[in-house]
C-alpha cells in the first residue's frame, strides 16, 4: 500500500515522525526504482507495509490533455476510472486509529464501537472522501478488500451483470452500506482476493463529527438494506 | 385475481368456453355489486379463483386528463405507478400451461423445463410484457408474490432504502432475473405476504419463441447475478 | 410502415374494411417476396403507405432461446433493443384520427385541440404503450420522427455522449416530453431524417380517457422541462 | 465567498501572504460575530469579497451521529446534499490565475486558453474536485452562477421535473460539460441569479495536467452534447 505526499518536504517529515514513533523506515525507489522517486517504507502497526513517494511516473487516463472527449474510446467491461479505498484487518484496530490519525494525520469519519465504546472498526480519510482507509478486526497483515470507484448506481448493476456473465462469483450485492453510505458489490477475482467496486458516499467535511455505530445496530451500518442477513461481516469478531 | 375483457362479447364467448373445459362459471358483479360491472367467477385448474370482467369504475391516477403534470404531487415511500404481475403455485404445471395458453389465450414467453422437457415452472402474458401470469411447482392456490412496477434500477435502489427504514424484511435483492431480465426486489409486506417491486424486462413480441431454461441452468434464470445463492427459490421442488 | 396482425384471418379482415372505406388494397408480399409472408398494402388517408402483414422472417435479436444470458456480447454505440413508435405528418389531423381509429383500430391516448376543440395533434396505441403512431400537424406523407427505445434515462445520456463523440447533431434534448411522459434526443441521422431514442412513458390503459392537451398549455406537453423554448415543434402549423 | 483554513495557523499565514501581495486584510469574526471564529477578510483581483475562517458553528445535516440512517426523513423537492462551486467573471483572467495559484494556493484544473495560448477561463479547486472556483471573462465582481450537488444523473433529471413543476425558468440542460465532465441544469431563482445543479465530474489527482481547451473547440468543452447551440455561455468575451 502506497499513499503520495503533497510535497518532498513530507518525505524527512514523516521520516522522522515515524521513527520516533517506533517505526523503522527503509528509504527505498530514487533513481535505481523504475518509475518511483524517492520513497520511504515502513510496517504499520497492523503489520501492513505502507509506502511515502512523492513522485511517481503519471501514465494518464487514455485521454489527450487537449480538448478531451469526456471518456475514453473503447472501453470494455466494468473499466473503473480508478482505485477508491482499501479495507484492512488488524487484531488491534485502537493501536491502528492512533497510529493513522496522530502519526499519519488521517481523519476519522466513522467508527464501529464495543458496547463499553472502545473502536473496532474505522473509517479514515485524507481526500474528503468516507474513506481512503478502513479496518475490521481480523489478523495482522491482512486484507479484506479493496475497492474500485464506478460513476453511478446504475454503473453498479451493469457491473454485476458484466461478473455473472463472465461467471465471477459475487460475495454481496449489489447493496448499499450505512457507513459511508456507498452502494456496493464485493466479488473474488481469480486470485481469490475480495474486490469492490462502490460508488455515492458524500463529501467528508474534514470537521465532521465522526459517526459512530454501536455494536447493536452496527449490521444496518454494513449493509443498510439486508442487515448483514447476506453475510457475516465482523461477526467473528465480536 | 381478476382480469379485463377487450369487449363485453368476450364475457358469454369465454363463459361457453371455460364451461367446455370442465370450468364451473358464476356469473358476479353487475348492478348489484359495487364499482364492478357484469362478470364471470371461475376456478381455475391449480385451484386459483379467477374474475374476468369488462367494466369497473375508473378511478384515475391522481391527475387530471387536461395539461397533466408528468406525475402526482405529493409521492410519499416506493409509489408505483400500477401493479405488473403474478407469480402462483400449482402442484400441475403442465396443467395451468395447457388452460392458460388454449383455454384463456395467454402466450408463453418463457419456461423452467425438466430434464425430460416437461414445463416445471412458466411465464405468460397477454400485454406485451414479459409476464402478467406466472406459475411456479407448489401446493395448489398459493401465491408467491404479486409485483409492483417501478420505472427504473434507480427506484429499485431507492425502494430498497424506503422498505429498510421501514424496518420491512427484504427477502432478496436487489438484483436481477435471468427470466424476464428484470430487475427486483422481493420482499414481505405486514401481512406476510411476499411482495415484489420490479422494472426492466423486454417488449415481448406474440411471435417470439419462447424462452427454455434447462433444470441445471434455471439458477442463473432466477437470479442472474447471485445464481439463487441467496434463496431457494424453487429447490424445494426439483 | 408496416403492421403485424394477429392472425391470418385479420387479412381479410383488413382487406375488406379497407375498401370498403375508400382505400385501393393491394395484395404483396407472399411466395415471391424475400422473408414476407402474404400481405396487404394500401394508402392512409394522410398519404403513407402502409403494409399489414401476418408473417416475417423472424431473425431473432442474437440471443439463443435455451439459457440466455439478459444481453448480447459486444454492443456497441447506443444499440436500442428495439423501434417504438413513429411521428407522421399530415395536413387533416381529424382524418388521420378517424382512419385510425375507427378503421385501424387504434385507441387514441393523447391529443392536442385547437381553441376549438379539434384535433391538431393525435398520439394512438395498439400495445399498451403511450403510443405507436402520432401525427403532428404538417405535409402529406411526411416523416417527423422515427423513434428508437432505450431502457433508461441513463441510456438516453450515455447516447447523448455517443452522439457528440460520433460528431452527430442534436435535435433536441435530452428532455422529456409532457405528452407521454416519455424521456427523449431528437438527432439527425446521416440521410438528414430526424431519429429519436426514447424512454419511459407509461403503460396505457386500453380505457384510458384520453388525455387533452389545450392550444395554449401544449408546449408543456411538447417538452416538458423547457417548454418548447428550445425548438418550435409544431410552432409552424398553428 | 468563504473558504475554510484547516488550521488556526492558516490565518496569520494567509493575513501576511496576501498584504505581502498587497490585498488590504481586515480581521473579521470573532466572539462579537455570530456563529463565525476569528476570520480575514479581503477582496481579491477579481473585485469579489472573500472571507477565510477557521471555526464556524457546525449545524449539521439533520441526521443523528450515531447510527444514522442514510438520508434525513422528509426531504422535498431538489433537496442538493451540499453546495459545490461557484463560477464567477473577471475582466482579466490571467491576474485571477496568478493570484489563486500562486497566493491561495488553487490547482488549476482545466483552462480555455485563446489561440496566443492565454488563460480565457480558469477551473481552480483544493478538495479533489473538478473546481471548487472558476472563472470567465467578464464584468468585475460579477456572480456567473454557484452550483448543488446532486448524487445522480437520475437526480439530475427529477430535477428537471421539480423545476419545471415549479415554473422555474431552465436556462440550459439536462446537459454535459466537456470540462469538468459533469452532468448540469442551469436555472433561475427568484432573485435572478443563476443556479446550478450539478453531478458527476471526476476526482482530481494534484499532480494532474491541466486540461486545455482551445477557442475553437471550447463550445465541446462547455456543453458537449450540443456545443453550446443552446446558449452563448462565453460567445461575449471572444
Amino acid at each position: 500500500m502506497a499513499f503520495r505526499l503533497e510535497s518532498l518536504d513530507d518525505l524527512p517529515f514523516f521520516e522522522n515522525k515515524l521513527e520516533r514513533n517506533g517505526c523503522r523506515v527503509e528509504r527505498v525507489g530514487g533513481a535505481d526504482k523504475y518509475e518511483l522517486g524517492e520513497a520511504i517504507r515502513f510496517t504499520a502497526p497492523s503489520e501492513h507495509r505502507v509506502e511515502l513517494y512523492y513522485d511517481m511516473t503519471i501514465v494518464g487516463n487514455g485521454l489527450p490533455t487537449t480538448n478531451p472527449p469526456p471518456y475514453p474510446d473503447g472501453l470494455l467491461g466494468i473499466h473503473p476510472p480508478r482505485m477508491d479505498h482499501t479495507l484492512l484487518t488488524t487484531p488491534d484496530t485502537p493501536a491502528s486509529l492512533h497510529f493513522w490519525q496522530e502519526v499519519m494525520g488521517f481523519r476519522l469519519t466513522e467508527q464501529v464501537v464495543t458496547p463499553e465504546g472502545a473502536p473496532l472498526a474505522i473509517w479514515l480519510e485524507r481526500t474528503r472522501t468516507p474513506h481512503d482507509l478502513a479496518f475490521i478486526p481480523g489478523k495482522p497483515g491482512g486484507l479484506h478488500h479493496f475497492a474500485f470507484w464506478l460513476d453511478s448506481w446504475e454503473a453498479i448493476g451493469r457491473s454485476a451483470d458484466v461478473l455473472a456473465r463472465a461467471g465471477v462469483q459475487i460475495d454481496t450485492g449489489p447493496t448499499r452500506h450505512g457507513i459511508t453510505r456507498g452502494h456496493t458489490i464485493y466479488f473474488f477475482d481469480s486470485s481469490g482476493n475480495r474486490n469492490e467496486v462502490f460508488t455515492g458516499g458524500y463529501w467528508a467535511d474534514p470537521r465532521m463529527t465522526p459517526i459512530t455505530w454501536t455494536a447493536d445496530e452496527m449490521w444496518m451500518g454494513i449493509f443498510y438494506w439486508d442487515r448483514c442477513e447476506k453475510g457475516a461481516f465482523i461477526s467473528n469478531y465480536t
